[in-house]
């Protein structure tokens, strides 16, 4: 908490029986420094209402369609400063044009956009902007994530080598979207999600996390995706094979008919010096293995972990945090930015969250999986 | 979150660099139930009034001692609700006597009291108060401990025989408290303590988590307690055997000395049809085992967890939730119980939240275990 | 394997049926150090018969009675050198008797004897023979309890607080001794397994592993036994609390009715400057906890394994180990001691096995346990 | 063990400091099956001299050469009835021609080649001999891996869709074959191992691995494969996309490379109704998850254990097997069909261990896997 005024959000989409804009709502409240004070948030109005309603919303900020919202609260004295998209992928974009060209921060999910002509021209659109851009990968908001990020980038690894990134889970592995579940129907629908369905829907949050993580730069990749579901229209099963820039290679695998796994993201991580291994399910802990020594158990808070990890902690190891703090760690690496901007002061270095560029490179690897996958699996460049 | 007025908190105690403040502060917010408007957070005046500005505290409501902040609070229109009472051990009673008399809600850290005699004056205040008391025993907050508590209680493990509780730290390890370490001072100290060291540290949690989960009531223990560290004045290693009303036997080991744990509290109960087992540091797994049958894992949000889990549950199966969602799920309760009671409505029944009775408990266990050893770990009842 | 002429050994009990007498003959076999010549394989002469062809028994070697078997084996050029006992705990004493006052070596399983009184006899006798005694404390065998062991000899955990053991099964949870199991009958029949069941047959491992590996002399012990199962004859679950010689305290636990649990046992050793755990079924593993460090996962073969594990270790890391390869190491053991006696050569310093003093006080320990649970865990002292 | 007459086995390779034969020779004695009898135990004379010596062969069948062996053996009245050969992969052909053209049967070693021309050809032999052929695919022996086969050949998991399978080792990490590292040498070696390095050392267990689990016929593969080390002469890190007849798709995944995984063998089979996850390093556990259900924790020995698995196994649930049991079960399995064949007898349907057709498809996909990378990963079909 902070004794600094709450930063004034507001809220697009995330209405009644949406899952995500919950958790976006938690992750900004836990260490105080937003208040929700207007939303968008269905693009029914009636729905919209009734949620804005069973929030605390004020009538009069609780808006029809974010572009009535964008324009209002921009006029506002007590306006938004900040905005959270939590729409379907393809509300991303025209609705982070709104907000954005009127100077009003944007924290988005992810992926940025899609399509990936849209991602380029949101990145304009941002370029020109003076508001900041947040995408919530947030997963890289880990304690242990960001431990990883520091001991490969000091070298801890030696040359990194191999790269194994993984998110399989299992709630696809019959046709929900035929079942009225609304999660299933948009994610598996190539009109709201784009052209990529598992890849996008959390292969790309696997490929953001191994990117954040190792610095490498994706050269180019093979993709083999399949729909195994009868009747399903997008991806439910990805196998992508990865060459990174300076040699190292990689591989990515995603999953959502796979029976047994939640959300069983998991990156692995070999250089010339040692390795490590994370997961997210049981996020506190990072093992490291100095070659040719035993294997270490870091855990969050703990004796291995570092000022990195130690900044983004709340509490004391073995009173695991998890992903709501994580999540909430994004919200509060960009409240500083925000607050750092509003006070003309540059970012402290130590600040750290995705940003469009990396929204941008989401979409460029969901857009060469797709594309790679229709040749056969050749490699395709990124970029 | 709810559209509902948040109830109005005040706190005592948790100025800066007390670890617990923080937590029970987050705990507040991660739920939106609760506005933090008034505080006396340090016994110190400069310390409480810098703690009330670095928190955002009005300045009139900062108050230097909790019993002027008791005395105002009650008399102002929009005055506090509820307050928390975060101080050291010897403190919990006679602040909560000020504010429990005024009808202010108290929510108050373990354990109870310091002394078994103050413990039973407060139960009597409580009594003769409207207001309610919660105890901040926050490990009954997660959602596989309810889940666990209502598998015994409706008969999937048969009639309990044994119970295996522990809860072992590292931190005090060496003589911390010679270190300028403030939480090993107070923590080892029996002014501010209590006779017991480790035992109402720690050994409470365990004996309040094992009492929640079994419902069985402790007829007599036998304790054996050390203290290993030299020059240090409360236990610090605590070994109890205990038996239990109906023939159920347990055992509990808590310590500070154990090189390795962070906060390894760990419930294991065993009847004549099956067996469950659970670890804080891993919260989100529950394993089962009907006897004659494999093992399975339970998993908060997933495919084995029961309606008593999931009302406490925000996030899916796999995405984590750890010791702040717990804990927040303390405070969610009683609030539930607060507007309940605000209402004049009876509290749904679903709702459960540690009571001053389980501190009773609490204290009595901790005076149990120090007589026993006292007499060379001869069987004392409880009670 | 080794060139030398493999050891001819002998086996009193382990016909067919018999769990432990097909684990002993394994044991002997893996690193060809024995030839099994000669049995007296059940106290049933028709079954002894079947029970030695079965095994490819020379008939004239297959014996009705351990004591014909004894007299001429004696007198054979080319007797057996050894004997393994693995017949029910009441008949140690009588069996072993019978082949040392001959001059032939006994490898016996646990608990020596099914009393105190016989212990103390067959010790006697022992030291009054030439011949080796090799109790089957098998767990000893397990390459990274050595490293264990040595760990704490060698002071890398300081001076040695707290020790946790336990050793919890299931296969008691209902009264199988009444479904016509031969395993399950004699271990809960006073007259065959003595007056302790589950604290003789498994609480005594846990008692000796601790031992082993701590080399801490018990003081005195308060111990409450309770049988769960109606109609069960003996302790099903035990609990025990443990003063050691120089301060140290420990705990033990073993239960035969824990569902959920096969062979669970588990040792925890905490000392001023380190811990270390390990656990039966994942034996390959050892963690290490140095205060204030990472914890360290040490493997078998693997770069954290000392010499003393190394030597009996048969694979690299990796490829596990289990619980027949320990058996094993303690018959190989035992047969460098035999060779060693054969030639009139000194025991090299790093063989190391369990012998009859291992197992008086093991004798012991059962007994201090039924005496002090006679006595409501008064405490008992030991020797 | 068994009452019949132990085999009469012979040994090509395994002289002293080999890893393999040792392993062979356990895995042959742990159930009494075999005698080693005759051995060609090294190319160099002396060392095979002094090699037989160490194992106690007697000098009349310690062999300077394996052709000599194989004439002098197959005219001998008590000549060796099985050859174990565990010689560097370029030898295994030649040696494997001169036994079984004289009807003496192989227990060979993998990769079955180091050529698939040499693979073709000595299939041919094979069937043209009426002596069998076993190829040691070791971890086919291990009874939860039985349990997994059977488990989709009932159709518990429904329709095979994902699989997964992965062999990383580190051991490779510096280049150890420039530090006389005789393991490291040959097994980098293109002229003793053949064209693929890590993957026909390892890739190849993997790849049979989930072959035998899940009965699918592989129809093209993609690979591409790397060297890290520098002056390394073959790949060190295999990625492999797969795809299967009827569509179920894999991916595999084999590194020597990478620091923390010592043989971390892993497979896990995802279909419409279930998955399963099996770890090399654990081999006593089989997870499975019925879709929908809670993940459940079969155990070897365990309640959850099938026929398939109990067959081969030899201590009750939580006395844990190793790797040296399931190389062990080949063998004994193989001595089953040896015994079969001598008596005229079919072989039992239960009785299974990997064939010379196994040993093809290892080779096909170790051919596979090279001439794919050397087209820049394109597909290329098997068979």
């Amino acid at each position: 908490m902070t004794s600094k005024r709450p930063i004034r959000l507001g809220m697009v989409g995330g209405g009644n029986d949406a899952f995500i804009g919950a958790v976006h709502r938690i992750a900004a409240r836990i260490d105080g420094e937003y208040d929700l004070v207007a939303g968008a948030l269905s693009s029914t109005p009636e729905k919209a209402q009734a949620s804005g309603a069973a929030l605390g919303l004020a009538p009069d900020r609780t808006y029809d369609d974010f572009k009535s919202m964008a324009i209002r609260e921009a006029k506002l004295k007590q306006g938004i400063e900040a905005v959270a998209i939590v729409t379907p992928n393809h509300m991303h974009a025209p609705v982070a044009q709104e907000f954005l060209k009127r100077g009003i921060h944007v924290i988005c999910d992810k992926p940025l956009t899609s399509t990936l002509a849209d991602a380029r021209k949101l990145v304009k659109t941002a370029e020109n902007s003076e508001a900041l851009f947040v995408l919530t990968h947030n997963y890289t908001g880990y304690p242990m994530i960001r431990q990883a990020r520091e001991m490969v980038a000091s070298g801890k690894l030696g040359e990194i080598r191999v790269v194994q990134a993984e998110y399989p889970q299992d709630w696809l592995t019959e046709a929900e979207e035929a079942k009225d579940n609304k999660q299933a129907e948009w994610r598996t629908d190539p009109a709201r999600s784009g052209a990529g369905g598992c890849v996008g829907d959390i292969g790309t949050h696997a490929y953001n996390l191994l990117s954040f993580v190792t610095g490498l730069e994706t050269e180019s990749l093979a993709a083999d995706l399949q729909s195994f579901v009868p009747g399903r229209h997008l991806d439910d099963n990805v196998h992508v094979m990865l060459r990174f820039k300076g040699g190292a290679r990689g591989m990515l695998w995603s999953s959502q008919v796979a029976p047994g796994n939640e959300n069983a993201l998991k990156l692995r991580v070999y250089g010339s010096k040692g390795g490590i291994e994370w997961a997210q399910e049981d996020p506190n802990y990072l093992t490291y293995t100095p070659f040719g020594e035993p294997k270490r158990l870091l855990t969050r808070g703990g004796t291995g972990a570092d000022e990195v990890a130690n900044r983004l902690t709340r509490t004391p190891g073995g009173h695991p945090e998890g992903y709501l703090e994580a999540f909430a760690n994004i919200y509060s690496e960009a409240a500083v930015a925000i607050r750092a901007q509003s006070a003309g002061e540059p970012l402290p270095a130590e600040v750290q969250f995705p940003t469009i560029q990396d929204g941008l490179s989401g979409v460029q690897f969901i857009d060469a999986c797709v594309k790679s996958s229709q040749r056969d699996a050749a490699w395709v460049k990124l970029g």
